[in-house]
């Protein structure tokens, strides 16, 4: 049995690729605003990209707005990731990003929808409940969580950037920063990695030197403005991993998602080989 | 056209009570770990209590962790709602416990789910992301929306504790309460209210001298160790308002949740007439 993260680093291994595809079935990029359009746009990402996909990301908002058809749907989406992984002969990592967050039994309630009715390996979170309420997800050291740290959007630094003093003894340092300390506290399964927006080099500079360790997952390349290379620069651990760029619009809107998709894999590569050799 | 909080003090002046049913099916209590049994769980609380509900809270989690099933009796137990309010002339607010928090189209997805789709007026939602996250659930002041302050768990002190510096230009205070001042600050339709455990007492009365004007939800009465009367007195409002208690499993489990919902009703009437007398 391999921890969450060392199951997605065998998967990036395997795909020479550090690609997250999301999955959002925006009602204007479909064909009708049904739950079975959207479950139309997602077989075919997932079919077209898998190659590429060092993970694959459904958004669960896109399939609640369906309500229980949507559900039906993400759990179809979640399958058809599954039944591809086993043509491929390479398990893909499912995350879901869901931003959940709440305490106690209700964290377990999410836990248990998550990993044992969708079958996800791994569920986005809020930490502004504190460790009890990521706890019911990190029990089992195979499924992993992203803790929301620094968010791509504009409004991001209302609560994030605020200055604290005294959390870990340090001058005054921003929340984002803090949140990032007590998750490198917090990970002594290997399970809980960071998001960290694109948008926000500066920060995700900090944040790298506050947890040398964490995989981020980093949204905001693309259609938000984040810039690829700037972004690999600031976030990629020494090992050359330790990052997942998500991208969703950029691949989806594509005329061809798995060209466009091959393209933004092969960039990361040539980026991460020029940053490499500028380090030695 | 009324705002949220309009039509809940409405709602509070009607039966008197300022108790939040919590709709939390639980699977131990219920007959058969299903979805039907969720909704028969809920059908009969809702029809038992509904005379003393301020307001229902059905939680998602709990649905959500039946799959698409959960999601129809989600669905089914607000339309309840609806038609035990047309019975009684009264309409009780339904308020989605859900603690949701994302941004751009995401938010906008997570809000027509809840306000259009499931047709509930108000949602809980996590702040950690900023007003720009908020902003698709306040658009229309008919809706409203609770967001986490201080919630009631033991951690909760991770994040919501730490001292935040130079925010409000103030000396140091809790992030909880910088919360506080920035929904007080962002409620300009009168359909912002907080989340604030009724487990923290200090904490409570330090959110209510930041926002003197908004509404608490509070959680923590009752099993998880809150005490009533110490709430009351820390959290209502001036004008005797301002406050949701919420109850959910001292009342559920109770052997006739009616008498239950009545008594809790009665006890929090006597403990405001005792603490006005006392303020005379």
């Amino acid at each position: 049995m391999e921890t969450f993260f060392s199951f997605l680093e065998k998967r990036v291994d395997d795909c020479s690729s550090l690609l997250c595809i999301g999955l959002d079935p925006h009602i204007p990029d479909l064909k009708e605003p049904t739950a079975a359009s959207a479950l139309d746009f997602c077989l075919n990402l997932v079919k077209q990209t898998s190659s590429y996909a060092a993970a694959f990301k459904p958004n669960a908002a896109f399939f609640e707005v369906f309500g229980a058809d949507g559900w039906t749907a993400l759990k179809q989406v979640i399958d058809a990731i599954h039944a591809e992984s086993n043509r491929l002969g390479s398990k893909i990592p499912i995350i879901l990003d869901a931003k959940r967050g709440d305490i106690a039994s209700t964290a377990e309630a999410y836990a248990k929808s998550a990993f044992e009715n969708l079958g996800v390996d791994c569920i986005t979170l809020s930490p502004y409940l504190g460790k009890d309420s990521i706890e019911p997800f990190i029990t089992n050291y195979e499924k992993g969580v992203f803790l929301l740290c620094k968010t791509s959007n504009p409004g991001s630094g209302d609560l994030q950037d605020v200055s604290v003093v005294g959390a870990t003894g340090q001058s005054p340092l921003p929340l984002y920063e803090h949140v990032a300390y007590l998750a490198q506290t917090w990970n002594t399964k290997n399970n809980i990695g960071l998001v960290v927006g694109a948008t926000h080099i500066d920060a995700m500079k900090r944040v790298r030197e506050a947890a040398p360790d964490l995989w981020f997952l980093a949204p905001g390349v693309g259609t938000q403005g984040g810039d690829l290379e700037s972004a690999l620069k600031a976030g990629l651990r020494k090992d050359g991993k330790g990052m997942l760029i998500n991208v969703s619009r950029s691949i989806a809107r594509a005329d061809n998602p798995k060209p466009a998709a091959a393209e933004l894999r092969d960039q990361i590569v040539n980026i991460k080989r020029d940053l490499n050799r500028k380090a030695r």
